[in-house]
């Protein structure tokens, strides 16, 4: 069950001007299954992307990066599930080249303004037949307010889709940003997420572009571990259609530039913690706090080591505040001058640990009363400085085993 | 269950002459529980140890290293399960130290002479008065044969005691070797294992030890995970009683030299891999070889990405060939400029993947049939250089989750 999150309501998703949706049935892996989304966008769209930093990046990673790098005009997105085409070799690159050649026959444009995007099962060729003769009813399909149907039909092992909106009022114009995301497991995404795609109808000078996609990906997915695998397909992408009746955005430091960001932002941080809501087995939402860190890095390694600790995950599943496991995460992290007397440990508002010893007045009902909500907040003060950040994870189950344990099966 | 891994026969083990062990049941933390050891050493032992590099560490742990360093001969160990004694600030301190002062009287020693050790919940008082309550029977049971009982009583999550020996020859004399450890969770040694404790009677400089006991730490408790959590109590001590009628070594470059640490290290790392064997809920023994790097460095971190990925661990457990997470992990492990189109997978005998694909060759079923052995080696080569090492693990079920979901229950 997802920690706090259910299934958009498609009526509160804002559609973007010059965005248009389409689904399809095509069968990658299983029959009757929305497993094919195609993604139009009309000409002057704005598009960055960033991708992951596996060095074992799927085809239609390294295929995104070549057409961004173009700079044709990105006119399309092809997505598939049932299939990563990832370990693929050569022919893994020809097979995912193959389908942006299809859709550009159908749109009439270079396949080059194509991005492709697959997700699934890794190693398996590519079954291009398939989604070449399932592109004519997913453009058939093709309409603004598709965002809940694109939501879901991204889908692997997540159990709920994932679609937030917002909108922003930009020099008198309503401005409309929505955003799908989808990932459950092989979670911990370095530079960006399984996948994940935002659009928004405002203005933005392309040369902001990639730059933007960078800070909101470091602030939202690059944020968000469930077990520590990075995939081979993390892609997020970042769309401004233009079409909106206000001055372009030429810098995000104007009043209208930060509002714009701080929206999109506040999206971006919703389809990120909706990944680890609906994360494989979760049944608590962690925020892990570092404070009083040297430097932002040293935060998020004392941040990562908590919240990829198998002990530290499993002992949030039992609801038991055994909180030496975190101190022992804290410990191993990395941080070769760490000084164990200086820290301080928090669940919540109880105060646990006091300079790296049990806190006298801890008692372990208040452990145990903060560790049963299924929202909790872990804070490790270091002592060491004035910096701080934030991780957000999940609970290690019983489910996770299982849902990994029958993935293919 | 483990992983062809059963109790030791105590006939099986040698005692070593001038190293005896005692047990008592001291309610540490439950009754009726085996859970405190003493190792007695005659004088003109020569002893050293290497211990977690976890800066979290243990309050024994400092304790340890103080006393070694102080050169007063060491005359004894002792041994706690049911309480780490670990994340308790100056108050730990003071209790590892009250217990070696009870132990020192009782023996007519110094303080400084005693290494105490303490493995179990972390975060709680140490129980001293117990401890010290249940020294007389402990000592009262010391005897040169008492091995297979030590590697029961060290024992906390472990379903089976630890405990090997070996017997070589050197200058004519018979030299025996014996070794215990414990440990199943919380395993990803960074310097030495949870606890490991190996006596010989041959005769070793003691200007040797240090660097024998970090070698055969390197080659054995450093190369085996469970779950990556490095314990905040790791420890692993080597003691020669210098008793048998063999010219001192002084070196392990001679002949007799290499003889002995090459039995030495067989025991350790027999030691080490019982680990894994007994890792919790472990149903298989993965030996993961890294081969055509160009430094070690970057073998190990392959090594470890793939041993502690959640999902090859499940993939392992469901006996799914699920390879592509394999190579997923590859890619994330942190060699920056690696290149995919180098790299070759095998399943034991099965060759999985050439060049970063699929092997058109490649069966399912061949790796099926791999996937449902219990013991089962991953070979991944780089193509990068001609350095090799390996490491040990196990694979992730659903009774790792329960076993520590309920420990402190």
């Amino acid at each position: 069950m997802p920690v706090h999150l259910s299934a958009p309501n498609p009526a509160d998703l804002f559609p973007v001007a010059g965005v248009r949706l389409g689904i399809a049935e095509a069968g990658v892996r299983k029959a009757n299954r929305k497993d094919l989304t195609v993604v139009l966008l009309d000409e002057g769209a704005s598009v960055s992307g960033v991708f992951t930093q596996n060095r074992f990046c799927a085809a239609p990673v390294q295929i995104c990066r070549d057409h961004l790098g173009l700079g044709l005009g990105i006119r399309a997105m092809l997505i598939n599930t049932g299939n990563a085409n990832a370990g693929t070799g050569d022919d893994g690159l020809m097979r995912a080249r193959s389908t942006c050649i299809a859709l550009a026959r159908h749109l009439n444009i270079a396949p080059e303004q194509i991005l492709p995007f697959s997700t699934g099962v890794i190693m398996e060729p590519l079954p291009t037949d398939r989604i070449e003769a399932g592109l004519t009813a997913a453009l058939a399909d093709a309409q603004e307010n598709h965002w809940a149907r694109a939501a879901e039909a991204i889908m692997t092992t997540d159990t709920v889709p994932k679609a937030f909106s917002a909108q922003v009022q930009l020099g008198g114009a309503t401005v409309s940003i929505t955003g799908i995301s989808k990932g459950a497991g092989m979670i911990r995404p370095n530079m960006a997420t399984m996948l994940g795609f935002m659009a928004t109808d405002a203005n933005i000078d392309q040369a902001l572009m990639a730059q933007l996609a960078k800070d909101l990906a470091d602030a939202s997915f690059n944020r968000v571990t469930i077990d520590g695998d990075t995939s081979t397909n993390d892609s997020f992408v970042v769309i401004a259609s233009n079409k909106a009746a206000h001055a372009p955005i030429t810098s995000f430091d104007s009043e209208d530039g930060r509002a714009l960001k701080a929206a999109m932002l506040s999206v971006a941080q919703k389809l990120a913690q909706a990944i680890v809501r609906d994360g494989e087995g979760a049944t608590k939402f962690i925020t892990i706090r570092v404070e009083g860190g040297q430097t932002g890095e040293e935060c998020r390694k004392v941040a990562y080591a908590i919240a990829h600790s198998p002990l530290v995950k499993t002992a949030f599943f039992a609801s038991d505040p055994n909180l030496g496991r975190i101190l022992a995460a804290v410990g191993y992290a990395g941080i070769d001058d760490l000084d164990q007397t200086l820290i301080d440990l928090y669940l919540d508002d109880v105060h646990v640990a006091v300079k790296g010893g049990r806190n006298p007045a801890y008692r372990e009902e208040d452990g145990q009363r903060v560790m049963k909500q299924s929202e909790i907040t872990v804070r490790v003060v270091l002592g060491r400085g004035a910096v701080a950040d934030t991780v957000w994870t999940c609970d290690l189950s019983h489910d996770y085993v299982t849902i990994n344990a029958d993935y293919r099966s």
